[in-house]
């Protein structure tokens, strides 16, 4: 159950809520994020909500028999916006995109994605400073320098950056310097992590786990949200399955059970999702035609040369046509309204 | 390696060409279908192509290094087409709608059926009289005098008829009545039926098993094609993974993957694929995004009370809907031609 | 619901038991096995067992919950006995040892073989000479000839057969020179194949299909003994799963679960079910301690000479030992009674 | 390639190792740890090891062909002996066994938690006071006052402890508290933990990630070990897969896998592995039969009332049988000696 309170509950008659639903055997726990304050309630029995619903403070009251409350479109049909600031949003009624290297390399690189995002009309920028690796051995990223020099060069062009977040410390580093924090794979259930982030007013966009299941990514969301954090984006990037042509399984019904079953946006990302550059687009597409907010995917100037997953890195020439595809297909699916 | 031999080529060269072929280490099987003679050969050892290639009777030769041979589109680029007659192909240059219910129940659950099919212009009529199920106790199918009634119905009305076939012995039964015979998820590596499907001259659709792999699809396909029968077409039909908020995990990857991997159709079946009834249109269309050259779907006047499966199949006020919405994205892809 | 009717039940009793529960809504399937006629009852409604219990030409009625019912513990606690004659037997109180080539090659393997199971008192031989191949052009088995000379040099040597059959017009063929007729992963859920095998009197060996659940094999066991056909044994011989370093996922989950779920004996196939010869010994020993009522193993004179699966096929030195150490481990676990 | 330096190495000599290395195209990583200094290199380029093997400074080099270096048998076959203290150890010559609740609750359960392992001879007591949770609103453990409790009376019995750790934070905090640092299955790559854990100097168990493949599992002790930290200890615990009769499916093949390829202790967790009470001894005996240094499972005085994961917690009379049972069966293992 999720009671939306009055700005102006006072805490007597907060306690008395919390008393009443103590009383009928459910837990509470207070939120307060960016948009409002709530109650969630966690219990079983069945009562008359309509009691609650008269009580002092009180602003709404709904009964959300998942188990996951704060996310669910089961109190909230209308779809969340992230708002970037200067105009960039994400949400239900846009397309977003988002594209850029595995990893930050250097002041070239970043220059030219910069100028590449501009040209293909792209406002957001992902990178890599933080890599999470596999082997010890392996290149784990440029770390906070490479993170400001990043954030310098695409303020001056007007671009937005997302960037992955490994442990807690970074947060206060990246803060300044990232308009999304993205939470990997590996991390999905990272829930210190997750509990952190909620903390913070800043967007978060969480990863499907490398086999984790669609419940379980609903889960991590409302951690954050609970935290007090509403600013939130979900993405599908495939998961582990027994085949072995591509990287991962890409589970494109994900996508139209995701925005069912949460208000939040549903990104797409079609390069980890397939793992291979020539079938990046057919996946990108498809995904947006299934009922993507946005998509995620990543772009080189030479992906052989990239550090990082160059085999599933699309070039400029094929990220600026992708992205003009990308539009002319989420135009037919609004006009298909099919869904 | 794939020789295509002349269709006049004697037995003395053929014999002269295989005896060449064992002298290098490489195993030979002879294949004849509607469309041409061929000598696969089966080896590891390098040589010079052009020895073969100027032997007597040889057309053509090509190297394949996929181990199957002769569904890999290493030696034959140009798509396959398969023919209905009528008019009706399955290829690349069009999109195939295939449509019906899971179960054919009776003369009134056909006839409206047909009626719908050919209202939405759709020219193939799918629906199960041999049932597989995992319990014995469960409706097994009305059997060859259902199919017997349908096949009378459809083609009063122009409509082609895709059924499944179960064991050697229906193949007879149901050939005069079928235009296209497909072998269902849990057959795919029925190698004995596959074997006697090789020997008739009848489409045969593939369906991918429940957790079959791309290349076992197209081993299983390189059965029929061997044993003589090229008439061939895939179908992805979601696979079996970890996540239970879908019936199975519609493989979207597997699309672009095969497409480049073999000559062959390839159709996607979103009801299997996801198995909720109100996100198999999202899926349909993501699917002709990814590239299928087609779409088979389970529909019913009223899917509740369909025999089986009417979780997941679409009323045909959807099923109207969405044949055209498919119309539309197969026109929008050939526009963007991004792959 | 299984009704065990008299053996002298009289046609109109089972009409009348037939009518009475059609009218409270239970569909009946009569089978007769050989060992007794039972009348399977498949509803939902709740009704007090008794009515039927004290009908005429009721020997006894259970209630099963699991939708499988033949083959469920619910209402057969004692362990089923598979009589293979001359004293050979597979059952709870013994352990049952299969050993033997993936292939039959030739008379020398076969006689070699044989020798070797005598000498470890292995008193059953594997062998296919009907392979189900992936790829069309791999051997494929050396048929019926090499089975009739198999079966004549065990037969002198008191050696039992297990071998699988992958097609209907196969059981009569093999039906004199088998004593188990195997139905191989691939094959779990052929039905039409599990329909024909319930005709027949002569023990069948199921194996859990390549990513098979354990339900299913349960349910593909009740094919077969709802067929007639209670000389049944289920096999778990590893799942498919994401992991690469095993050629499958030995599920050791499922002898215990399924001990407990069915009163069928239950045997290991640690040969397919991690795939790596060094490593098939442990699983052996692992599968009896946890509950299983024999092995299956693949063993060869000269393992990397085998036509097939060599890379997953023990040596007989490896295997002599092997089935010593198999004894004393199922000693040890009828100490234990840990379960 | 793993080079085991001198104790008495100067800086001079390393210097000149490494740029030796750097010049045949080797990246270096040196590597302290409890044990001795180790020059790690990671390239292709094929070299004569004499070269190095006769440099100053050096003790010894092997070629490892595995990506992981340090925790690979093939530079150090000698199984690792993880020493806890008072007589503690975990290794290949004898049995560990480490039992107790999923979650610490109140001195009450810790005493007769404790007074249970006295019993039963078993040293080592298991226990979460930090729970990872799907869920934000479930039980999420007693935090660092629950661990200083148990920890106070786990020493009077001479008990020792491992205990979940989540997050670099509470490293330190737990440090004096626990003698086994555990990571838990959704931690497996948090490599920011691992990092950190490679500082310290105490024993770490890394279990297998929810879906994480065995060489992922030698990655992640890679990150410990390479940090500085060679005392550690793997744990298979279950892996997620498409069956849902079990909780995971415990991968029996992972252990004798794992004891090929690494020399560090391997231990199994069956209650994780098939998440159901009653099967937990039956795969807790076969996994020490496949070779386990060693079993982790939970028990509880009433299973039914555990806070968290009561459905696969064993009480103390089957816990007490379960260890003598184990002991018996490592003593069988080691009579066999068929690995």
């Amino acid at each position: 159950m999720i009671i939306q309170l009055q700005p102006e509950v006072s805490s007597q008659e907060l306690r008395d809520l919390q008393d009443f639903l103590n009383q009928i055997s459910y837990k509470t726990k207070q939120v307060t994020t960016q948009k409002g304050s709530y109650l969630v309630g966690i219990g079983k029995r069945e009562f008359d909500i309509r009691t609650v619903g008269f009580m002092p403070g009180v602003k709404d009251i709904h009964k959300v028999s998942d188990s996951y409350k704060l996310v669910s479109r089961k109190w909230k049909v209308d779809p969340t916006t992230v708002d970037l600031g200067d105009g960039v949003t994400i949400s239900k009624g846009s397309l977003t995109l988002m594209a850029g290297p595995c990893s930050i390399e250097d002041e070239d690189q970043i220059r030219k994605t910069v100028d590449h995002l501009v040209e293909s009309g792209i406002q957001i920028m992902r990178g890599g400073v933080y890599k999470p690796r596999s082997s010890p051995y392996s290149f784990r990223g440029l770390g906070l320098e490479g993170l400001k020099l990043w954030h310098k060069i695409a303020r001056e062009a007007g671009i937005k950056i997302i960037s992955e977040v490994m442990r807690e410390a970074q947060i206060t580093d990246m803060y300044d310097y990232v308009d999304i924090f993205q939470v990997g794979a590996r991390n999905t259930q990272n829930f210190t992590l997750l509990d952190e982030l909620g903390k913070i007013d800043k967007p978060v966009l969480i990863k499907r786990g490398i086999s984790g299941t669609i419940d379980e990514l609903l889960y991590s969301a409302e951690y954050v949200f609970s935290g007090g954090n509403e600013k939130l984006i979900l993405c599908e990037r495939g998961i582990r399955t027994y085949e072995t042509s591509s990287r991962n399984t890409f589970d494109i019904n994900a996508i139209p059970i995701l925005k069912e079953k949460t208000h939040l946006p549903v990104i797409a990302d079609p390069s980890h999702g397939i793992g291979i550059r020539d079938y990046v687009p057919a996946i990108a597409l498809a995904s947006v035609m299934a009922g993507a907010d946005g998509v995620i995917y990543e772009t080189h100037e030479i992906p052989h040369k990239a550090f990082s997953d160059g085999q599933q890195t699309v070039n400029f020439n094929q990220s600026h046509k992708l992205a003009s595809g990308l539009r002319e297909v989420y135009k037919l699916r609004k006009e298909l309204l099919l869904n």
